[in-house]
C-alpha cells in the first residue's frame, strides 16, 4: 500500500537544471556566477576549527543576521537567514498560507513556486504577463479576487530577465490583501544606474518581504544561503516558530559572513557579468536571435524563425559541451535561457552558434 | 493586522537547550559528543576547494547516500540524507500526514515532535510510558484507534535513556496502520553486547523508517547532517518531491562523508562515553540520585528527596559554570538530564554535587 498523502502522490517534484559531473562542460544553464567566491571564503574555510562542529550552531544565526541587518540598514529582528532562498519560500507558505488557499504568481515564473504549492496542497493562481513580460496593472486585484494568501513575484523576473520597477512593486504591496514576496535572487546584477530599490517599502507596508540569496551574487550556490528581509511581524513567526530548529550549520554561517563582508569583490563580479551581458545580447541579436531586456545574469533568447528549433539548438550545444536551459513549456518552446558566463565561456557558445548559423558575425575576444 | 495562520499564531516554537557564548562553560545540557570530530573532518575542510561552492551541490547528495547505503548494507534508493534529523522528521509529516490527522508518540518524548505537529496543524496523540519508561503493550493499538498517520518513537528513548528492544519495535511496526519512525539519534551509544539492530526489520515492513544523525555519534551537531533509512516506497517521495530542492550544501556533504568513513575513530568516542556513563551512574547513585538504565550519552537523574529541588540544583550548577538540562514539565520537575562529558567535565560536575550534598563519595580521577 502507499502511505503518501493524495496531493503528494499526484504531484511531480522540482526538476533541477542538469549538473554534469564532467568539469569540462561549460554550464550556462543554472545561472551560477562564473567567478569564484571572495578570497575571504577560502580563508574562512581554512581557519574554521573542526572542534566547533561538535556543538550545535547558533540556532537563529544571530551574528550573521546582525551583519545582514547592518548591510541593509535594518534591525536584526527584520532578518531571517535561511538555507538558500528555497527555505524562505517554504517558510512563507507554511507560516502564512492555510492549506487550500491560493498562492498568486505570474506566468511564467520560477517553476519551484508551483512545486511548493503542490506540497502544501494549495492551488497556484497564475496571472499571465504581457507579451513583453510586463506585469499587468490588475495583477494584485486578480490575486485578491482569488483569495491569495501569498503572492510571489520574482524581480528581476525569471526566466525573462525583465525588471519590474519599485513603483510597480509598491502598487502590488499596497493593493494586496495577503503577504507579498519579492524574490530578488538576481537583484545584484541590476544596473546600479537604474537605482532600483524596494527596501524602503519595507517601512511602508506590513505585508511585504524581500528574498535575497548568496547563490548568484556571491558565487555560493553550493553553500545554500539566503535570507529574508521584512517587518518583524512577518519575520519573527518564521524565525521563532516554523523554521527547522537549527536550519543553518556552523560552517555555512561563517562562510556566508566572509562573503558578505567583501562587497568590493562581489561587486566586481557583478560588473563583469553586466559587461558580458551587453556583449552577449548584441552578439545573439546579430545571429538572428530575439532577446529581451535583462537585468539578471542570464538572457532569454528566441531562436531565429528560419533555423533549427530551440530544442535542436539546445541538443546541438549540449553535444558540444555547452549546456544552456531549454524549458519546452508553453510559450517557452522557441526560446533558450542562457546564463552569462566568463568571456571565454560566452565566446565558446557564440562560436558554436556561429558555426550552426553559418555566419561570421562573432566578435573576436 | 496579522497574516499568520491561526495554528501558527497559537503555537510556541521549539526551545533549544542553552548555548552559552562562554567557552569555559561545561555543557552537559544538549547531548553533544564531548570529543572532536574525526581527524579526517579537518583534512576535508582544508582540502575543500572554495570554487566548488560556485555551483549547485549534488541535489540528492548521491555520493553521500551511496556511502551511507554501503555502511548499512542497503540500496541507495533506501537512503535520504537530510539537514539534521530534524529535516527528516518534518519531511515525514509533510509527506505522510494529512493536516489534522494525528501523530502518535510517547509521553515523555523529544519535545520537537509536538512543535512540528503544531506547525502542520495536526494533533499529537501521546501514550504514557510505564513508570520505568517502558513502552506499553497497547501502544500501537492506541495509535491506530486515534487514526495516527505517523508514529514517532525515539529509541533509545529521550529523555530517559531507556532502550526498547527490536522485538518491541517489530510489534509496533507490524500492528501500526500508519508509518512508524524509529528515531535512533542516540543509537551509536548502545552497548554493542546488547546486539540491538532494527535495520533487518526494514526488509520486513513497508511502513518502517529509521532516523540516524551525525550530531551525536560523529561529534557533528554543528554540521546538521542526518539521514533516513527505509523502503524506497517511503524514501523516494521525500527524496524526489517534498525535500527542499538542494537541501544539503556542498561542504556538509563532503565533511559528513569524511566522518562516516572513519568508523574506528567514531567507535572510540562511543566507547569512552559508555565507560564514563557507567562511572557517572554509580557516582550519582552514591550521592542519593535515582538514575534509570541508559543506552544513550546522557543520564536522567532524580534529585535526592531530602535535598534542594531539581530547579535549585540546576541553578546552582549553572552559577558555577556547569550546564545540565532541567525540563520542569510534569513528571520531570524532580529530574535533571545530564549529558556524559569527558572525564574531566564529569568530575567537575561530581565535585560540585559533592559540595552541594556535603558528602565525600566522589571517586578520584
Amino acid at each position: 500500500m502507499t502511505y503518501e498523502r493524495d496531493n503528494i502522490r499526484a504531484m511531480q517534484g522540482y526538476t533541477s537544471g542538469e549538473q554534469p559531473d564532467d568539469a569540462r562542460t561549460i554550464k550556462l544553464n543554472t545561472n551560477e556566477n562564473p567567478y569564484p567566491p571572495a578570497p575571504g571564503v577560502s580563508e574562512a574555510l581554512r581557519a574554521f576549527d573542526p572542534i566547533d562542529l561538535r556543538r550545535y550552531p547558533p540556532a537563529t544565526a544571530r551574528p550573521l543576521r546582525t551583519q545582514i541587518a547592518a548591510l541593509h540598514g535594518l534591525a536584526e529582528d527584520e532578518v531571517i537567514a535561511t538555507r538558500g532562498g528555497d527555505e524562505l519560500l517554504r517558510l512563507l507558505i507554511t507560516t502564512f498560507v492555510e492549506p487550500g488557499r491560493a498562492i498568486g504568481t505570474t506566468r511564467p515564473s520560477y517553476s519551484l513556486y508551483g512545486v511548493l504549492a503542490a506540497i502544501h496542497d494549495s492551488p497556484v493562481f497564475e496571472v499571465d504577463l504581457t507579451d513583453d513580460f510586463g506585469l499587468p496593472a490588475d495583477f494584485a486585484a486578480d490575486c485578491n479576487r482569488n483569495d491569495c494568501a501569498l503572492t510571489l513575484i520574482v524581480n528581476p523576473h525569471a526566466p525573462s530577465g525583465r525588471l519590474f520597477s519599485a513603483e510597480e512593486i509598491r502598487a502590488v504591496a499596497s493593493e494586496s490583501k495577503g503577504v507579498v514576496l519579492v524574490d530578488e535572487a538576481y537583484v545584484d546584477f541590476v544596473d546600479p544606474g537604474i537605482r532600483y530599490d524596494v527596501l524602503p517599502l519595507l517601512r511602508e507596508f506590513d505585508n511585504l518581504i524581500v528574498l535575497r540569496t548568496l547563490s548568484k551574487g556571491y558565487s555560493l550556490a553550493g553553500l545554500r544561503l539566503g535570507y529574508g528581509l521584512g517587518p518583524a511581524s512577518l519575520i519573527q513567526p518564521m524565525l521563532q516558530k516554523t523554521r527547522d530548529s537549527y536550519n543553518l550549520d556552523a560552517v555555512s554561517q561563517v562562510i556566508a559572513a566572509s562573503a558578505l563582508a567583501d562587497q568590493t569583490y562581489a561587486r566586481s563580479t557583478w560588473e563583469k557579468v553586466r559587461s558580458e551581458r551587453v556583449r552577449m545580447e548584441s552578439a545573439l541579436q546579430g545571429l538572428g536571435f530575439t532577446t529581451w531586456p535583462t537585468q539578471t545574469n542570464f538572457l532569454l533568447a528566441k531562436v531565429p524563425d528560419d533555423g533549427p528549433s530551440a530544442a535542436d539548438v539546445y541538443a546541438h550545444l549540449k553535444n558540444r559541451g555547452v549546456l544552456v536551459r531549454f524549458f519546452g513549456t508553453a510559450g517557452m518552446d522557441d526560446k533558450l535561457r542562457v546564463t552569462v558566463g566568463t568571456p571565454d565561456e560566452n565566446q565558446r557558445l557564440l562560436n558554436l552558434l556561429n558555426e550552426l548559423y553559418g555566419t561570421s558575425t562573432a566578435e573576436g575576444h
